[in-house]
C-alpha cells in the first residue's frame, strides 16, 4: 500500500517548480501559477512547523481535541506518535504497515495510491491543556481564552480545545485521512471536540499565488504577510529567540474563528454597498481611488467603517498577522433554509494581542458586521518544529 | 469579471488530452491519468445532460429544492433561467453582468478568475413535483418514492425533493458558486430542502481514470459502467427512444443515498474481516482468489454475504447501474463524538427497479451492513439534455 507521486504530478513539478529562499528558514518548491499543484512533498521536520508559511494548499481539515488522559507520559507518547505519523503521511507513506491479517490495518488505507498532495500537519496547544500535567507554570501569560467581542455568537461546540490539528493538503481525501488516522492513534488519550473543513485559499501566503476570492466574491489577502517577507515574519509571526517561555521560541500563536457569512443578505446588497463595505473594487480588487489590486491603500479615500480601512496595520499600531483562512460551506442551515457558509479564519502571530486589538476595533465599527457572525473561536500556542527523531511539543513536555 | 482558462491548465490539456468517442453521443476530452485535470470546459448542451457519463470530477455540491410557486409558467421560467445560468457557468462565464452599481451584482463573483473546472450541472425531477402543475399524468409510473429498505434510518431532512441539482467540478469553489447562484436565481420559485458536499470519486466513470478508494480504504467502482461502454449505457442507463413517457426519452433516473460509514467500528475490524466483508483484497483491489483488480470476479470464491458477490450483476438478473458517488465528511457527529463520514451514493439507471432490487438484496444480507447506515434517500427522473436555445425540462414543461 505504498503511495507514490504520480508521474504526471512529478512532470508538472519539474516544469513549473522553482526554488524560493525562505529567509533562512528553508527552501520550498512552489507552483508558478494558481492552476498547477506543486507535487513536491512538504518536509514535516524543521526549525518551524510546516503549514504556517507553507504556500497555502487548497483544502483544510481542522480538528480540535480534548485530552482525556491524566498521564503526562501518555500525553508525551501521543505527541511522539502524532509526530511520527504526521511525518510519514507528509511523505505520502501510510502511518504504519503490518503483515498481520487478524489485526486491524494500522493505516486506514484511503490515501493509498494518492500523492502526498503537499500535506502539512500543524499542532497547537490550547490554554486548557495547561491546567494539568504540571504545566501550570509553563502557560504563556498571553495564552488565555480570547475575550468575547461585540456581536460574537459563539457556539461552545465549535470553540476551544486542548490540542489543535491543522491538516492542509491539495487533496481533501489526503487531509481527511490525516485527521482520521491521528484521531485513531489518539484513541484513549484524546477525543475530538470539534472540526471544520475548508476549501479555497481565502488568503494567499506566497507572492507566487494569485490572490483568491472569498465567498463574498472579493479578493482577500492582498496585503497578507507572505512567506517571502522574512522581515515581517520575524517581526510579527515567530516568537523571538529571547522570549519567554523558552519552549515557545520559534513557535507562534494560532487564532481560529469560524465566521459565518450571511450570504443571502450580502447577495441582496448593491455592488456599491458591497464595495463601500469592503473598501475595494469587486472586480479588480483595487483599493478605493486606485487602479490595481496591489496599489497602496489610501485610507482617506474610503468610508471610515470600510473593512480594509479598519483592518489596515496603520490603524492598528503597525501590528500585522499572517492570515491562512479557508472558505467553508457546511451545506445549509436547516433552521433558516439558507446556505451555511463563510470564512474559517486562521491567523498566526507572535502575540495574540495583535489579533485581539484588531478584532476589538473591527467588532466595534466594521461595516462588514452587518453581513457576518462569528460562531466559533479558539486560541492555541504552536511550538517550534521537530528535529528528526524528536517530536512536536518536546520543548514543552520533554 | 470574465473568467478564463489559466494558461497552465490549457497547456496541460494540450499535453494529455485525447478525444474519446462516446458511442455516438459526442466527444469529450479526457485526462490520460489520475493526476492531471482535463481543462476543456464540458459542453452543457447536448442530446444527454452532462454530468452523467462525464468523467467524474473531483468535487460535488448536490442540492435538492422544493418548488414553492404554484405557477407552471414560473416553473418553466425557472428551468429556462437555470439552463441559461448553468450553460454560462459551464463555460466559465458569470451568470450575468451589469453596469448597474446600485443593484446587487447578478453573479456573486467568487468564481471570477477561476477556470470552469469541468463544471457540469445535472437536473432531475422528483416524484413530488408531479402532484401539481397539471403534471399528474406525466409522472412515469416508476417515479415513486423508493421503498424503505431493511435497516434504513432515513432523515427526512436529507431525503426527497422536487428538483435535484448535481453540480460537479474539479474545484469546490466552482461547484459552490453554481449551487449558490442557482439558488439565488430560483428565489421565490424554490427553496433549498437539503444539500450534500462530496469529494473524491468513489466510482470512476471512465477507463482513463484509476479506480479510486472509498473511505473504507477499498478500491470502489472497478466494474462500474464506464462512458466508453456504449452498449451498456444504451442497455442500462439511457431511457430508450421508444419508451413512455416520451418526455423522458434519452434521459435517465438518478438515485441518491447518503450512506454513513461507521468509521470507528470499521477501523477496529481486522484486515481479514474487512476483506471478507467486501470480497476484494484491500491493497490490490483484486477479487478473492485472483491477482489483479480487473481479473474476473469468481463469486464462488468469496463468502456468500460478501458485498461484491451480492452486488454483482450476475446476482441481479444482469441489471447494471452507473455509479457516480462521492465520499463525504460532514465533520463530526457531536452526539457520538465520531467522524460523520461515508459515501454519498449516486447511481444512474433507466429503470429505478435496477437499484431497488439490488438494494433489497443488499439490505437483507450484505456483510457490509454492520458498518454502514443509510441516512438519506431520493429518486429523480433526469430529462434529456437541452439544445442551444432550449432548456432542460422542455420536453416535460414546454
Amino acid at each position: 500500500m505504498s503511495r507514490k507521486l504520480t508521474r504526471g504530478r512529478l512532470l508538472a513539478a519539474g516544469a513549473v517548480g522553482a526554488g524560493v529562499a525562505l529567509g533562512g528558514v528553508g527552501v520550498e518548491r512552489l507552483a508558478a501559477g494558481d492552476g498547477e499543484k506543486a507535487a513536491e512533498p512538504i518536509p514535516f521536520h524543521g526549525e518551524r512547523q510546516a503549514g504556517i508559511v507553507t504556500p497555502a494548499q487548497d483544502r483544510l481539515h481542522f480538528a480540535a481535541f480534548d485530552v482525556v488522559t491524566s498521564s503526562k507520559s501518555e500525553l508525551r507518547g501521543l505527541m511522539r506518535g502524532w509526530t511520527e505519523a504526521a511525518s510519514r503521511m507528509s511523505r505520502g507513506e501510510p502511518v504504519g504497515e503490518t503483515e498481520q491479517r487478524l489485526a486491524p490495518p494500522i493505516d486506514t488505507g484511503e490515501a493509498a495510491g494518492l500523492s502526498p498532495a503537499r500535506l502539512t500537519v500543524t499542532f497547537g496547544f490550547g490554554p486548557t491543556l495547561f491546567d494539568r500535567f504540571g504545566l501550570e507554570r509553563s502557560r504563556p501569560p498571553a495564552l488565555v481564552e480570547l475575550p468575547l467581542f461585540a456581536g460574537d455568537e459563539l457556539d461552545p461546540e465549535r470553540s476551544g480545545g486542548d490540542i489543535a490539528v491543522q491538516a492542509c493538503a491539495d487533496d481533501p481525501q489526503v487531509a481527511f485521512h490525516a485527521v482520521r488516522n491521528l484521531a485513531r492513534i489518539g484513541r484513549g488519550a484524546v477525543v475530538m471536540r470539534w472540526s471544520q473543513l475548508g476549501f479555497g485559499r481565502t488568503s494567499s501566503t506566497s507572492r507566487a499565488q494569485e490572490t483568491p476570492r472569498n465567498l463574498m466574491g472579493f479578493k482577500d489577502g492582498t496585503n497578507n504577510i507572505k512567506l517571502e517577507d522574512g522581515q515581517a515574519l520575524a517581526e510579527h509571526v515567530w516568537v523571538p529567540a529571547n522570549a519567554d517561555p523558552r519552549w515557545l521560541r520559534g513557535g507562534t500563536y494560532m487564532v481560529a474563528r469560524r465566521i459565518r457569512m450571511l450570504i443571502e443578505v450580502w447577495d441582496r446588497a448593491s455592488l456599491d454597498d458591497q464595495e463601500q463595505t469592503i473598501g475595494r473594487r469587486k472586480a479588480s480588487g483595487a483599493p478605493f481611488g486606485r487602479e490595481d489590486e496591489f496599489d497602496p491603500v489610501s485610507l482617506s479615500r474610503m468610508p471610515v467603517d470600510a473593512h480594509i480601512r479598519l483592518a489596515a496595520p496603520r490603524a492598528n499600531g503597525d501590528r500585522r498577522i499572517l492570515r491562512r483562512g479557508r472558505s467553508f460551506t457546511d451545506g445549509m442551515d436547516a433552521e433558516l433554509g439558507q446556505l451555511d457558509a463563510g470564512l474559517f479564519f486562521i491567523s498566526y502571530q507572535n502575540d495574540p494581542a495583535s489579533f485581539v486589538e484588531l478584532q476589538q476595533r473591527l467588532a466595534a465599527s466594521d461595516a462588514l458586521n452587518e453581513y457576518i457572525k462569528h460562531t466559533g473561536s479558539a486560541l492555541f500556542a504552536c511550538p517550534p518544529g521537530a528535529r528528526p527523531g524528536g517530536y512536536v511539543g518536546e520543548t514543552l513536555l520533554g
